[in-house]
């Protein structure tokens, strides 16, 4: 009886709108904090800090145990994707921060806090959601992607490991040279190095550019022509949607050319009795 | 009446075919002087400009003392957003460029002039217009954008901030190093000093980057959808303007399934009518 | 008589097929020639390219005389423009090589018979005249970018002029250090210069990337959304034929509503004519 | 009688589902072996990868002969894209790479093995179909693009081969120079360069790259406007085929005008056959 009444109060704080718009603010305000933290801070002003992390980590653990207890079936609040994310951020930021070695592991810890601001406004989990949502689409392009990358990479380490190892070294050092290179960075320098040994490895820089170039141009063109199309999609569907509440409108105030036959043929049958009694009529 | 007289002449001068050219000339001109004094100049080129400079200011008073003047409401002059910006153009470009300290400020502000090319050409003020609209719909994923660039940049600070703090001295600072980065601009440069410390960083760049470039995609198909649409919204509307004006022509012309129905109805009545009487014609 | 039979001769030779590849064979030879004068060359070869010039350009003038007498309103060759642009080449690569100051321009206008190669395939000739027409309406975008570009110029040379002339010296420099910072090329080195004096001036650049990429974005979506509606109008145009065809055709088949009516009408006055003569028997 | 039973044999080798998981295993495990045959090995590693080599090349012979001779008519294995394509790319990689000269060649024809995950993987079989399809349609863009290129780099290499030969000699470094120039790699540097000799060679450059731009641009739109095509063709194939399917079921249940006119018509002629009795009748 007792707990059930706990849980309405927690229902009740959780729908609140006061609430609500507190828990932004901390979100928001924590997220300050993480930048601050970056200034050159006097000792007050960091001890003011530290009080302030604790504080807001109490605030979230505090928060999320009342949207937990709040919760009617327990076992509801871990199927949703975002309450697990909330939970997850909460407890991970309470590492203590005070141990020299996990000092800056739990410093980089509180910055995922900034995360909460996607999990507590409604738009940007749609949004992301949507890109995420997005991403499988594109898994082939993405792979094939990769391939023209590895063979690129392991064609680059093979002949152009001995003049540069900083950039050729082995494969994963090549993946990262020829991602460069995809970002035009510099490239030039890269390719004119290797041509001093080989004249015609611009062959392979210029090949390489263009089989990503239009990759890359397939896959967004990929993802417009989606997008396009499930656009496309909802505006069939609501014409289609709109065009039946039309049908169904006329069909009340408009006969169908069925309905006119009917309506005629009735009117073949009464002139057919109207004749044999006019030939009755006529036999008088 | 002497008023009045005075107006109707102000409204004469405003709605004059010549003057408004004269004023989009010397829009141009005082354009083309902002260009001029950034050149070395004589001391009577000098003395020149600075004369330029003040008979363009007190065209520009009198040009918008004017319109106000020839407006018939004086409220309606301030509710229209270029008459105000016109005005604060005018008035702030009063400022006097002797003194020393603020003769910078004051050519800075005459450079602003320039913008009046947009308020005096209805073309570029519908094109404005509509870009500034297209802003608002695009709030979110740039807020999402904020959200990336924040947290990377408070990680790559509290990371790197010891390594090269010229780059990731503060969060401000981050954030415009990770604003380069996102422009490619010699981004191998600031993960090789990185990958020193942490040979791992590469995976921070490579996810910002990542990140950023699909999130960027996506923004850039939000506008191309939403222009899309508005174009598709425009269409439709003409294509049903269109039916209902061919519906309505045809109306007149075609009768509808109902009428004929009326008709049919009529008719079979008229047959009713007829048969009784065929019927007493029986009995007789 | 014999300048007829002299015409008709060179309208033969025009439309001759292996005239036409002979004349492409030329062009494209003559593109060869301008790429291997490039390259060191022996006296020898030096005077073979020479003697292959003369060729060349006595080959091509005799090509455009030919066309010209063919023409039978001569004034009708110098409407259309492609003749003019191959008139043009042609005449001006007829300067002599020979003199010492002359000879760079004599070159470099020998190079432009490369464009003839446009002029003769007719796909090429459609494509250039495509992308010209593309042009005017990108206008208005291209001068609200111009004024972008001509204000952060001003701006600019105003306030950095004097810490790197090179850069900012006056506003024509200026402009074509902004289109630098457009390209994202070592657009930092610029900033961190300006950013030394002006610890703000990131807000300058930052601006800057801002408007030009989103004017830059909305000239591109401008482009295609331009040639979507033009394919949307074509198609629509065929649907309306494909439509307007069937209408026709249904037209023979099938009667409208109209006609429906009519023979009801007809119908009605028949029985009403019934009617009548029932009611007179009735009195009978 | 043998052969036969040995090719029903194979042809059940390779349907079998076990036998193809284990082709994309050893394809992607030789990918790994590429891969790790670019970092420094130990020479027992080195031995082992040498016989893993081996291993990797006997099977992939056996699994083509396999294949080879599970086709029914071997004419019909050589029409086949992939299969020639596998073949090429086993038969390749039989070179030896025990001699010295040979070693590296026989080291990167190993690489593409990795190509075989393309012509494994359906998807990607058809992404690469789907892309090398849209080559041709580019033709002329890229035709115009290369003319542009070459008029250029003869140009550059006439005016500025003095200058900078590295850059400008002749014209293949030419193109490769305007590559960079395009891809904004370090431009401003060539710029800067040949401005000092030419302080108007800014006109040079920026021309460039707006035609290069342009036509890109062009090309990209090109791309676009094709897949959109395409999948409105679709859209209205797919919608024809719709409304042919509803038309036939409408048919079955609604009657056609001619119908009603045709019923119309007999209801006339039964009238008129009642009026003459009538008129009989009102005779008598």
């Amino acid at each position: 009886m007792n707990a059930l009444s706990l849980q309405a109060q927690f229902i009740r704080i959780r729908s609140n709108k006061l609430f609500e718009i507190f828990v932004i603010s901390v979100i928001v305000f924590s997220a300050l904090l993480v930048g601050a933290k970056t200034y050159e801070m006097s000792p007050t002003m960091h001890n003011l800090t530290q009080f302030l992390d604790w504080f807001i980590s109490a605030f979230f653990l505090t928060e999320i145990t009342i949207r937990f207890l709040a919760e009617e079936r327990k076992r509801n609040f871990f199927t949703n994707f975002w309450n697990i994310f909330d939970t997850l951020i909460v407890i991970v930021s309470l590492i203590p921060a005070e141990d020299a070695d996990l000092a800056v592991i739990a410093r980089l810890v509180r910055v995922f806090r900034v995360l909460r601001m996607i999990s507590i406004i409604p738009e940007l989990r749609i949004l992301l959601v949507s890109l995420v949502k997005a991403l499988p689409q594109l898994g082939y392009v993405m792979l094939l992607m990769f391939i023209i990358f590895y063979i690129y990479a392991a064609v680059g380490s093979t002949l152009f490991g001995t003049i540069n190892p900083t950039l050729w070294g082995d494969i994963t050092i090549s993946l990262l040279t020829l991602f460069r290179v995809m970002t035009f960075e510099d490239w030039t320098d890269v390719m004119y190095e290797t041509m001093e040994v080989y004249p015609l490895s611009w062959i392979f820089y210029l090949t390489f550019i263009f089989f990503t170039a239009f990759a890359f141009l397939n896959m967004v063109i990929g993802i417009v022509v989606n997008v396009m199309e499930q656009e496309n999609e909802l505006a069939r569907k609501e014409k289609a949607a709109l065009e039946a509440a039309e049908h169904e409108q006329e069909h009340e105030e408009e006969p169908t050319l069925s309905d006119i036959l009917k309506h005629i043929k009735s009117l073949q049958q009464q002139v057919e009795q109207l004749s044999p009694q006019s030939a009755q009529l006529e036999k008088k």
